[in-house]
C-alpha cells in the first residue's frame, strides 16, 4: 500500500500542474494559495493517502521552508521539490507534546567553534512522533529549542537531513516505523530520534530568529512567546489545506450516498413497486443538511483562501491578521467534525454496502478521521478561535473603554428585545435576516458572558488564568462554535 | 486474520462455559438468555471478530433452530454445535432486500414426489448477501418463500447444507467471498447462491408453519404477515445480543480513554507542571456522559434479558410481548449509535494515540460500526418501536373508546400545566422526579401528535398508509428516541 502511494505521489508531483504549483509557491505568485488548496481538494478526492502525502511535502515541509526561511532556503529546499530531487517531512509533534507544542524538548544547541547546530533528542518524551513521510523523506523541518550559550530562545525550525537519495539514514538519525493506523495506510508515519546530529548554521530557518556567526541571536520579535506565535501563524495555509481535504472527502461521500439512494429501492405502498430510498423522509433529512454544509464550507473556505492570498501578496505577516487566524482555526475544526458526521451518515444511509471497502465510504471515514486531531486538535482549535475573539474584544475595550462598554450594553438590550419580539412571529423563523440576527445575538451573549466570567475569576477572585480558562472551557467551545456558525451566514 | 479468528472461535466454542451455554439453549435452562448475553459481552471485549462469529453460530444459526424449529431440529443441528461437529450461518438478507426482508425472493418449492424442498435463487437480487461464516460454515439457516402448488405461504426458514466437514461445497451451492470491509476482518462474509438445491422435507424449521407429506400446509397463525412477524419476534434474543456487544465495546473504549486521560499531561499553569488531560473541563464533559450511558445501558439491557428469559421460561411466544419487542428494538438502535458516538469521543480524546491500531480504539470503531445497520437498520428499528407503541395505543383506544380519549385529554392538560409550572423553578431541573415527568410529557405529546397526524392523513385525507407514515418519519424517530430515553429513567 505504501509502495503504491509512493508511486502515486511521485507520479502526481511530476505532473506539470503540480510542478507549476511549487514554482508558484517559490515565486509567491498571486493567488497561489487558493490554487494549491483546490488542487489539494481534488487530489484528496482521487486518493486521500496521496493527497495527504503530497500535502506533507508541499504544505508542511515546503510551507515551513517558504514561510519560516529566507530566499536561500527556498532555493535550496523548496525549489528542488519540483524535480523531485528530494522530499521532506515536518517534525513538530513530540511524544510528550502534541497540542502544547510550545513545550517541545528537542534541542538545537549552537556550536560556535564549528558554526553548527547540534540537534539532539534528550529523552523519550522528546522523540518526534507521527511524522508523515518518515520512511521515505530526505529532509525534515525539525522544531527544536534553540540554545545559545546554555539559554533557550524558544522553538525554531531547522532543516535536518534524514536520509540521502539512496535511502541511507544520516548518521545519528533513528527512524522507527509506527505501522498500523485506522486509515491512511499508504502514509508512512514514524518516530524520529536525533543523537547529536550536526547541521550547518545555515539550516536554521531564520525569518523570525537568526544566529550570527559570532553566536549573536537576533529576532524581529522580542517576546519568546509572541515569536513562536508568529511562526505558527505563518503555517496557517497548511491548516486551511486540511479543510479543503475534508471538503473533498464530504463531496465524494455524498456523491456516492446520494446516488445510491436514488437507485436503491426498499419498502413501498402495498402491492406496488418499492420506492427509492431517497424518498424515505429520514434518508433525505439525514443527507441534505450535509450537502448544504459542504456547499457552505466551499464558499467559506475559498473566502479564507482569498484572504490568505491577499495578506501574503501584500507581504503582511499572518500573525497580525487575528480574525483570519480565528477563521482558519474555526474552519479546520468545524469542517473536519462535519466530515466525520457526514461520512457516518453516508455510511449508514447506504446500509451494508456502505460497510464494504469497495464502495469507498468506509475507507474515506478511516482515512479522514485523523483530521479532527492532527494539525491542531479540534478542541484546541476552538480555543484558538476564542482567544482571537477575546483579543479583539479586549483591544476594542481598551481603545474606547467607556463608550464601547456602554455601546455593548445598549446593543445587548436592543438585541434581547428584538429577538424575543421576533420569536412570537412564526413566519420570521425561516427568514434569513432573523436567523442572522439570532446567531449574532447568541454569539454576543456568549462572548460577553465569557468575558465577565473570566474577568471575575482572574481579577476579583485572583484565580490563576489557566484554572479560570479551564473552568470555562465548555462555555468557550460553545462560543467558538457559535462564532463559526455565524461566519457561514 | 480469518484463520486466526477461526482458531479463536474453535478454541472459544470448545471452552466448558460455552459448551454449557449451548446445552442450556438446547434444554432452555432457566435464565439461559441472560447468561449467554453476558458471555457474548465479555467475549466481544476480548476480540470483537471472535464475539461476532460466535454470535453468528450461537444466536443466529443456533437461535433460528431453537426458536423456529422443533425438538428433532434441535437434536440434529443445535446439539452438535457443542462438539463442533459442524457450524452454521444465517441467510436472511438478500441483495434486493435487506431492511424489507418480507420481500425476499429465494424460493423453496415443495416437490411432493421426492418429499423434498428445492431451494433456488431465481435472480441476482435474490442472492443471499453479507452472510457471516459463509466461507467456513457447514449449514445455513436460509429464509425463502415457501411455495406449495405454485402458491407462496410467505418466508420460512430451512436448513440447507453448504459444505461438508472437509470443506467441499454441496452441489448447487455457490459461495462468493465478499472480501474487504471497514472492520471485522476476521469475519468471513459471503454471497450465497442456490441452483435448485434439494433438501429433505424435514429441513423446514416448522414451528410456525409445516408441510405434511401430502403437501398440506399447516400453521398456527393464519395471516401470512402475522406469521412472519411471529418468526421475526422469535429471533429477538439475537437482537439483544448486539446491544450487549456494543456495551462491551463502549466499556473497553472508555477504559482505555479514561485511563489515558489520567496519565497524559498537556498544558498547565505558567511555570508549573502540566495537568492531566482529564482535568481539562472538556475532556471530562466528553467522556463522563458516555460512561453514564454505558452504565444505564447495562441495567436496561440486563432487565430486557430478564424479561426475555421469563417469557421463554413460561413458554410465551415473544410476538405477544409487544412492549418487550419495542424495548429490544429501541435498545439495539440506541446502544449501537451510542457506541459509535462513544468510541469517536474516546478516539478523539486520546489524540494521535487513538488513531494508532495498537491502542485498540480505532479497531473497535471499525469493528462495531456495522452494528448500526446489521440485525435491523437502526432507522428501521426506531420505526419498529413506534409501531409497537401505536399498537398498544390503538388497542387501549379500541377497548375503551370514549373514556380513554377523555382520560388522555385530561392527562394532557394537567401535564402541560405541571410542566410549565415546574419549569419556572430552576431547582427542579436537576430533580429526578421533574426529569421523569418531563420525558414522560415529551413522549406523550409526541405520541398523541403522531396519532392525530396519521389519523388525519389516512382517515380524513384518504392517503395511502405508507405515504402517510413516510411523511411522518421524522416525527416517528423523535417519538421513538423519546420513548427510549424515558425507558432509561
Amino acid at each position: 500500500m505504501r509502495t503504491l502511494t509512493f508511486q502515486r505521489v511521485t507520479f502526481t508531483m511530476g505532473l506539470p500542474l503540480l510542478k507549476r504549483a511549487i514554482q508558484d509557491q517559490v515565486e509567491k505568485t498571486r493567488n497561489f494559495v487558493s490554487r494549491s488548496l483546490v488542487i489539494g481538494e481534488v487530489l484528496s478526492t482521487a486518493d486521500m493517502a496521496t493527497g495527504v502525502k503530497c500535502g506533507i511535502i508541499y504544505w508542511l515541509f515546503g510551507g515551513a521552508v517558504r514561510n519560516l526561511g529566507g530566499p536561500a532556503h527556498v532555493t535550496q529546499w523548496l525549489q528542488p521539490l519540483q524535480e523531485q530531487k528530494h522530499t521532506g517531512m515536518f517534525a513538530m509533534t513530540e511524544r510528550g507534546h502534541g497540542s502544547n507544542v510550545r513545550g517541545i524538548q528537542t534541542e538545537a544547541t549552537f556550536d560556535f567553534s564549528a558554526q553548527e547546530f547540534v540537534i539532539n533528542t534528550p529523552c523519550k518524551d522528546a522523540e518526534k512522533m507521527y511524522i508523515g513521510n518518515a520512511m521515505y523523506g530526505n529532509y525534515a523541518a525539525v522544531f527544536a529549542q534553540l540554545i545559545i550559550h546554555g539559554r533557550s530562545q524558544g522553538p525554531h525550525c531547522f532543516i535536518v537531513p534524514v536520509r540521502d537519495e539512496h535511502g541511507r539514514l544520516h548518521p545519528g538519525v533513528t527512524v522507527v516505523d509506527m505501522m498500523h493506523k485506522e486509515g491512511l495506510h499508504g502514509v508512512d508515519n514514524g518516530i524520529l530520534r536525533f543523537d547529536s546530529v550536526r547541521i550547518p548554521r545555515e539550516n536554521l530557518l531564520d525569518k523570525f530568529g537568526s544566529v550570527a556567526p559570532d553566536g549573536q541571536y537576533h529576532s524581529p520579535i522580542k517576546d519568546k512567546s509572541a515569536r513562536f506565535n508568529a511562526m505558527l501563524a505563518a503555517l496557517t495555509p497548511s491548516r486551511l489545506a486540511v479543510t479543503f481535504q475534508a471538503m473533498g472527502s464530504m463531496k465524494l461521500g455524498l456523491t456516492i450516498a446520494i446516488r445510491y439512494s436514488h437507485s436503491r429501492r426498499q419498502f413501498g405502498p402495498k402491492a406496488r413497486e418499492e420506492v427509492k430510498i431517497i424518498e424515505h423522509q429520514t434518508q433525505t433529512l439525514r443527507l441534505m443538511p450535509h450537502l448544504a454544509t459542504a456547499l457552505a464550507l466551499t464558499f467559506a473556505s475559498r473566502y479564507a483562501g482569498t484572504l490568505l492570498d491577499e495578506d501574503i501578496f501584500r507581504g503582511k505577516e499572518l500573525v497580525s491578521s487575528r480574525p483570519l487566524q480565528a477563521l482558519v482555526a474555526g474552519l479546520k475544526a468545524y469542517s473536519t467534525w462535519e466530515n466525520v458526521s457526514c461520512l457516518q451518515d453516508c455510511r449508514e444511509c447506504t446500509g451494508g454496502m456502505g460497510y464494504m471497502m469497495e464502495n469507498q465510504i468506509s475507507g474515506l471515514k478511516c482515512d479522514t478521521d485523523v483530521f479532527v486531531t492532527f494539525e491542531g486538535d479540534n478542541v484546541v482549535m476552538l480555543q484558538v478561535v476564542v482567544r482571537e475573539l477575546l483579543a479583539q474584544y479586549t483591544k476594542q475595550y481598551e481603545e474606547r473603554p467607556v463608550s464601547s462598554l456602554l455601546r455593548n450594553w445598549a446593543e445587548s438590550g436592543s438585541d434581547r428585545l428584538r429577538t424575543s419580539f421576533l420569536a412570537f412571529n412564526m413566519d420570521t423563523v425561516s427568514n434569513l435576516t432573523f436567523l442572522l440576527k439570532a446567531v449574532h445575538f447568541r454569539e454576543r451573549i456568549l462572548q460577553r458572558g465569557l468575558v465577565a466570567r473570566i474577568y471575575y475569576k482572574v481579577m476579583t477572585k485572583k484565580e490563576d488564568f489557566f484554572r479560570a480558562w479551564n473552568s470555562c472551557l465548555h462555555h468557550i467551545t460553545c462560543l467558538s462554535l457559535a462564532h463559526i456558525h455565524r461566519g457561514f451566514l
